[in-house]
């Protein structure tokens, strides 16, 4: 059937540049829960700027075992299954004899498949009631899962803050903690993130941590406003592109460089297999949108779908551990004339599909009239609804317009039908929003949405740079992670113009980390400026390493400084290529500094008593 | 001296690829005073969206002759004269008998520097009064260049518009000249750009139009927060890398990509030649920080810098051309103590240099006390003052902190000062900012400096992001650029880590001009969305070419593309790589478009009729 290396289990291996250890980073697993961060050592202050030392930087880490050296990598093998003791504390599931989806005994009984298959000898396993996060959580059980975020979202702050104190003086530590006062548009961001307070939060249905049962290899996370904003990375084949290995890959370098979710967007070939390799390697939360996998069982036409092939698609997925299902169940057969005068109609695949299929039969689509079957599913295995917006807009033109809102409106309506069951919901938005409509659409979510989380794509902030729609929506990102989006999907350079390789992906994922974290400042997140700070500094003293180190890549960062000074004793020259020896500011700033602490206070107070003004306007 | 064969003239010509012209863009010249535009011709429609012709759309172009394959290009020989009749007309200048600083009669005069000199045949020129267009403007008088800017600013909306009324149908006029509204913050952007109004924002100081009368190669442009907003382009060498021709090559790169203005900010070997090989090949205004040449006649040393030194360089680059001068008068004395406790001291270059002469002498510093002096210069030649922040934020931490908004006080009352002479003024800002605090800078910048222009570095609103700091600033770009920000000075992909390359420049500019258009379509500057539509509506038609040719970068989306999809006759293929053939959303949406159109709207209204619900929520 399939003689194409790409799809072949023995040849899977991961690439040596996904599983180096950054430079001067150091994996430290924090606590009794082995909460995984990264240490970023620094070097001393140099003399002349009074040397003195530098404490590491802690930044959050989703890179999984891959940059622990001690860890043992071998992606036929899969990762540890982290949480399958407080899965298994809970005593309220069963392990199944085997896959429960008609589609998935199938493939596993196809012996043409062998060669692909991911070797899993772990059973799946099924709820014997609700085990969701948030049935948990409104019942005041804080899980492990909840210990665990509340560690890794305070990021050792106070640890770091303790350590200034026997190292540094008065003046340094101010250097190093002051943060601007943030906006924060009604979040409520607490100093100290408690385990009670990631509870609260879940049970509010402010935040989801999307935790499959069936996956227990993820590191738990948590996605709502009042948490550091996330960035999630797509990845997946196509019917013209791309193997098992390089979806593996890509996931791999996605959350090397701090994708915090990874959605498998596959609609090619092999899509189970992939999907399965994907999510065992996988310490992050995997997506998915399963009408993809559902139209391929029906060669491709969206009026042939049927409740029955997507239910079984839902519980074959949900049963190989995917954590958040795109379901476009607020496309409504009433909404769909309003896509007619748009100027790029229905731009969400999965939106189009369903569309098409309520057109077709001229009725509601199965995913809003079985959305309580649905409900009944995700909380057997745990799955979050990402409720997909079907009808985003494909263009600034369509921007917040009627069709767009309605859906979000019926959006609202199934969160409510959802938290009644008690099923974890986040809310996913656009798409192409010029900047002065951001927050408006933003405010809308908040209020229909009943401040579920919202998930947005961008949104492209215009419609003119194809090859660069990173940066026009890494614009419209960071200022609806700003107004309160709590997870931002990466969009890439590729956007509209083919799938994304490697370099495109890591592009994209720079662009977002950027978004989210200039998102992060702007709220006034609590220790999110320890890292600028110390960057800061970093960058002020010369620490050329440093700077390179502590940046979000510290690869291109150095090969870029490198370029223009390539020797290596002008990584430690107290001047770039910018200026030049003689010519430096930050040089002569350092003068100025030692000048003024030389007494010139006393001179400049005489100064400005005097008048201080020698420019006489005449 | 120099063997530096990147320092001959004999071997200096222009890039190929800086002068092709770009794919289906034909450069026009309209009306009288042959103002040039990029006209770009689309493909019809393919009949299954409905076969109909689509006008070309005129874009803003600053790429000078350059693009225009009828113009005869030597760098040797330098741009026509355009402004020269203008200029020669009105009457008011003499032709000086040669250079009048000091410094320009021994450059001309030195045997040594034959090699490498400009072949310059014109005498500079100086007004026998003031030749400001700010002096113009406020006596009543529209001056050619203002009328240019005024038919440059309308790119043809007008016409365009006309164009479609026997082209199209009642709809696919509302497509395509369909705009948001924006949200302007007080700005007053007029519908329609008359001369008048070109005159009366230059009298009131509220835009600039950079226009020395010894760069009569310029092609007028005009810089003000009623306006498109602008973008700069830095370019320049310093000590230790980069030639002449290397120097030309990066301006006319950047005027290709739509750098509107360029600034020379070269610190190393021979940069009176290399600025007037700069000048004499530019199109587009080109703005200096004369300080940094200053500094170099005195050996680096700021201390030893005098007024006769610098205003001999203000006079010596004056009759060379430049258009406005960064000059850093906002620096004093009682402001450099303030700096002390900041994270990155004083990261201006132009503003250290100060700070230390200031120190020093411990007086205030002749930028400030010889002002008036200064102001007699600009409008001899209408040189624009871009008052410099020298105590601009070199981090987060910094931002709008007191030593900036001091300065930024002061910066105020010289505005005052030049506008009392008739000089044109712009005022430079930051630098580093975090989203919360770009809109309070903004805010304070128009209210201190009374509206006069503000031309913003980034501000970059995360310091975490070394490598990236193009994204990290286009995002303030395009918030600041949004709240009334009149131009934006770019930044690189090598910020804080070296000198850009011809790939970084063009990295650079493009971050930029997405966020200068975000910022244009935001405030709903009139017509900014016509190129959103008619490449969204290229997109939706599958119209690939277009999509590539109406974007900022056609090549690099032409090269996306083909990388996934290399056949040709893919190109016209009616999906791409992302979905594949049997996938495509926009394929699906035209399906539900001609369904609705078949009589669906009846049973829709039908349905909705009936209650429109068919899922009970029980």
């Amino acid at each position: 059937m399939n003689a194409n290396p790409k799809f072949l289990a023995a040849t899977a291996h991961v690439d040596d540049a996904a599983v180096k250890p950054l430079p001067n980073s150091r994996k430290i697993y924090v606590g009794p829960l082995r909460v995984p961060m990264r240490e970023v050592s620094q070097a001393d202050t140099p003399s002349m700027f009074g040397g003195e030392p530098n404490p590491p930087i802690y930044v959050y880490d989703c890179s999984g075992p891959y940059t622990d050296p001690a860890a043992k990598i071998d992606i036929r093998s899969g990762l540890p299954a982290l949480r399958e003791p407080w899965i298994v504390g809970r005593n309220d599931t069963a392990v199944l004899p085997g896959p429960s989806s008609r589609y998935g005994i199938e493939r596993l009984n196809d012996p043409k498949l062998a060669e692909m298959r991911f070797n899993l000898k772990r059973n799946p396993r099924k709820g014997k009631s609700n085990v969701t996060q948030m049935h948990y959580a409104r019942q005041g059980i804080i899980t492990p899962e909840m210990e665990y975020i509340a560690v890794r979202e305070n990021l050792q702050r106070e640890q770091y803050i303790e350590s200034l104190k026997g190292k540094t003086g008065e003046k340094m530590r101010e250097l190093l903690l002051k943060q601007h006062r943030g906006e924060s548009f009604g979040a409520a961001i607490p100093e100290m993130i408690t385990p009670e307070f990631v509870r609260s939060e879940v049970a509010r249905g402010r935040a989801i941590i999307p935790a499959n049962i069936n996956h227990p290899e993820s590191e738990p996370m948590i996605i709502g406003r009042n948490f550091l904003v996330k960035i999630n990375a797509n990845i997946g084949n196509s019917a013209v592109s791309s193997g098992i290995a390089e979806e593996v890959e890509k996931m791999t370098w996605s959350i090397r460089w701090g994708g915090d979710t990874v959605m498998d967007l596959s609609t090619g070939k092999h899509i189970h297999e992939t999907r399965e390799w994907i999510i065992r390697n996988s310490p992050v939360p995997i997506g998915t949108v399963p009408i993809y996998q559902a139209l391929e069982k029906v060669d491709g036409k969206a009026e042939d779908l049927t409740w029955e092939i997507y239910r079984d698609t839902l519980i074959e997925q949900a049963e190989q551990g995917v954590d958040y299902f795109t379901i476009h169940a607020g496309v409504l057969l009433r909404y769909v004339p309003m896509t007619a005068k748009r100027m790029t109609g229905i731009v969400s695949r999965g939106g189009s599909i369903m569309a098409k299929w309520c057109l077709s039969h001229h009725k509601e689509s199965f995913l809003y009239t079985h959305f309580e079957d649905i409900c009944e599913i995700m909380k057997a295995y745990d799955v979050s609804f990402s409720l997909g917006d079907g009808l985003r807009p494909g263009s600034g033109y369509d921007a917040n317009d009627e069709a767009q809102l309605s859906e979000l409106r019926t959006l609202g309506e199934l969160t409510k039908v959802a938290w009644k069951h008690d099923v974890q919901v986040m809310i996913e938005g656009p798409g192409h929003v010029p900047m002065q409509l951001i927050k408006e659409n933003m405010d809308l979510q908040l209020k229909e949405c009943h401040e579920a989380p919202f998930y947005t794509l961008g949104p492209l902030t215009t419609d003119i740079a194809p090859g660069y729609d990173h940066i026009t929506s890494a614009i419209g990102a960071a200022q609806i992670g700003w107004y309160g989006t709590a997870m931002l999907c990466y969009v890439t350079p590729k956007e509209h113009l083919g799938l994304p390789n490697k370099k495109d992906v890591k592009d994209g994922i720079m662009a977002y980390k950027i978004a989210a974290h200039a998102a992060d400042l702007a709220k006034g997140h609590p220790g999110a400026q320890i890292r600028d700070n110390a960057i800061s500094k970093a960058r002020f003293e010369f620490r050329w390493d440093d700077q390179f180190n502590l940046g979000l890549d510290p690869d291109t960062a150095k090969d870029f400084h490198d370029e223009t000074l390539p020797k290596d004793s002008m990584k430690v020259a107290h001047f770039c290529s910018m200026c030049g020896p003689h010519f430096c500011s930050m040089k002569i700033t350092q003068d100025v500094r030692d000048y003024v602490e030389q007494g010139m206070k006393e001179k400049a107070v005489e100064f400005v008593k005097k008048g201080g003004e020698l420019y006489s306007r005449s």
